[in-house]
């Protein structure tokens, strides 16, 4: 209750603070920020050359931990308070404001989708760099650096704190697990505001589309094509389930969308198989839309293998099971939130044409849980993103920078 | 027409022979018979020989060649004429009777199911040989130069022609391609009569049944399952082709069957597929059962394909195409026919206990040309065929040999 409370008055003070105290552009004039937007320029060829540095720690999926040590001595070295590693492998620290609230956290993803063994060595020509995860988020982890050191050389004190964050498990199977450590964990009910800086370019996302994965796994005894012909099929079954799930109903309007992406199974043309597979993908911005397709998904499975049992009159009969492989939750920041029309002002106000996107990133975890967040992205000009052809280009990449951190200042009053 | 009305001459003939001749029990008690008898039982032991040495030559699917060659030997060495090899990998060898006709084949085949590379050396406690193919079909090669040996050492002359062949192609994926060369090129419109010796037992086979397997593709541009949602996947329409397949209509009455066996494609949980595949089996021993199941499975791909067109509007559309990969024509030799009623004539007389069944081999070729056609087994005992454990009893195996000969006496009369 008093929690609750607290937030309230948090959410009530920063709309406040935003509509009717300092705005961002009026912000921008005072000496500690044009001070501190200075400091970010001049460190801008330390902080790409940091980037490079942390990029050629591999960091592939469940195994951060190398690269993550380099961030909590990064930390450490400028000066954040209480740099730790919490259970999952974020690397956590803090930079105390005039008060504990609101508590702010600005977060960037250590980990990569390059498997271990991927050379991860950076080359460089003229402005490009060119390695795996340069972009997606060396650079997120580099923008989390330069504002700390800005803020450092600027002595920039906010009104609340800001804690920084260098997170796990934010690609693909990681499954936000770092996310889910940090709100449900380590951090739980301590965190007012939430920003990730997420790859390259200038961008905002506020609708974080969730996701549910599947593993279905259809079994039956098998036996002869010929010689046992009349026994309940596992690969009928399934195709029985993939037709019910290709009907599938959708809204349009929040968007939500179904996958059957993969499928496996069987020994050989002429027996009955005794077991198959599918990987089915789900996914919504909306909750409670995610929760319907689900919903019917299980339904499907569940009247595909009754229905080949039935047709079979029960002979050999097969059973399916759905393995939950993946779960993003779903969830949105409203684009009225103080958040949103927040990182809004601090666009115009650098002369940033904003667009509100969609995505699946670290904001999902916050933004299903109704703490106000936001993913932004690292500045710079990013391309092959996932790809071992990924490149960034550091042109006028301060600019990503100053936008965190005039966003962070503005959230942290 | 000429051969039509040869056929029709042979067709009464034989049963004449067999309803108002000799009959097989008579003809037991005649002295060439009761000679060549004794030579099959004399001969055994060194047959069993050759049958371990033949199958200590490797014959993998589509390398018959090595064992062609062997077989090529003993069939001159046994003064057969006219022997020879054709295109295809078979070894023929003729024994001349008193007429041409009935020209009556005695085959059985060469090839193994067991992969290059696989040990082949045979083991030998007892009277139980342990070998791959040693029952399957090296049994029926013994027992063919078994028949070809006790006639000669009995020196009994057919009124017709044996045309004695070890055949290539027989299993799987061979696709019974030994069959289709002999009947279609080498001895196209020459034989009047066909008889397999295949594996072990007492067996007899006049049901042929036939099948048709196809590998399916289904294709379309793929991409991502959420930004590129609304796209025609391949997948989906695969299963909406199995699920119609499952709801086939068969006759039970000739068995006809069809199985989809194996599937496979897609490339990430997440990714619309842009290829996926099955295999599918079906079955019938009656061609027009087999046509029409087969007419059913390519009206429900082309219906599953459009119908996934027309659900997600022909964006990125799905294609299919079907390959067949195996083809055995569907045939039978009815019960009530000379060579069957010829056959269970023979199997009376000798004391055996015979039931008709239903198979896949080499028989299928000649049944569906309507050539009289059956498969008998070898004798002996076999158990694990097609597996590396494969075994043979050669207890009693000479019978085996001594039902072979009197029926291929009496049906070439």
């Amino acid at each position: 209750m008093l929690r609750c409370l607290l937030r309230f008055l948090t959410a009530a003070a920063l709309f406040a603070s935003t509509a009717f105290g300092q705005s961002p552009a009026e912000r921008l004039k005072s000496s500690e920020i044009r001070a501190a937007f200075a400091a970010v320029e001049r460190n801008e060829p330390r902080m790409i050359e940091t980037q490079i540095h942390v990029c050629e720690i591999p960091a592939p999926p469940f195994h951060e931990d190398a690269r993550g040590k380099e961030l909590e001595r990064q930390f450490t070295e400028a000066g954040l308070k209480d740099v730790r590693i919490d259970k999952a492998g974020n690397v956590i620290g803090v930079r105390p404001g005039k008060a504990a609230h609101p508590n702010l956290v600005l977060a960037a993803h250590l980990d990569t989708v390059f498997p271990e063994g991927t050379d991860v060595h950076v080359t460089r020509e003229g402005t490009l760099l060119k390695g795996p995860g340069i972009g997606d988020d060396c650079r997120g982890l580099a923008v989390v650096l330069g504002v700390i050191h800005a803020l450092n050389d600027a002595r920039v004190q906010a009104s609340g704190t800001i804690t920084f964050v260098a997170d796990v498990g934010e690609e693909g199977l990681g499954d936000l697990r770092g996310m889910k450590q940090l709100f449900y964990e380590s951090l739980k009910g301590q965190i007012d505001e939430f920003i990730s800086v997420d790859g390259t370019g200038l961008g905002l996302t506020n609708i974080g589309v969730g996701s549910n994965r599947y593993k279905v796994t259809f079994k039956g005894p098998g036996g002869h094509s010929y010689g046992a012909f009349g026994m309940a099929n596992p690969i009928q079954a399934m195709g029985r389930a993939i037709a019910k799930i290709d009907a599938f109903d959708v809204p349009t309007q929040p968007k939500t969308t179904f996958n059957v992406g993969r499928v496996g199974g069987g020994t050989s043309v002429n027996a009955i198989p005794f077991e198959t597979w599918m990987e089915v993908d789900m996914r919504s911005a909306d909750v409670a839309a995610l929760k319907a397709v689900d919903g019917k998904f299980h339904a499907a499975l569940k009247e595909a293998v009754e229905e080949e049992n039935a047709r079979w009159h029960n002979r050999g009969p097969v059973s399916v099971s759905a393995e939950l492989v993946g779960m993003r939750p779903a969830g949105q920041t409203s684009k009225d939130s103080p958040i949103v029309q927040t990182a809004l002002a601090v666009s115009r106000a650098l002369g940033i044409q904003e667009t509100l996107h969609e995505g699946s990133t670290d904001s999902n975890v916050p933004m299903n849980l109704h703490i106000p967040a936001i993913t932004i992205s690292g500045g710079g000009i990013g391309s092959g993103a996932h790809s071992l052809n990924e490149t960034f280009d550091t042109k006028d990449s301060w600019k990503g920078t100053q936008r965190a951190l005039l966003l962070a200042v503005t959230l942290a009053q």
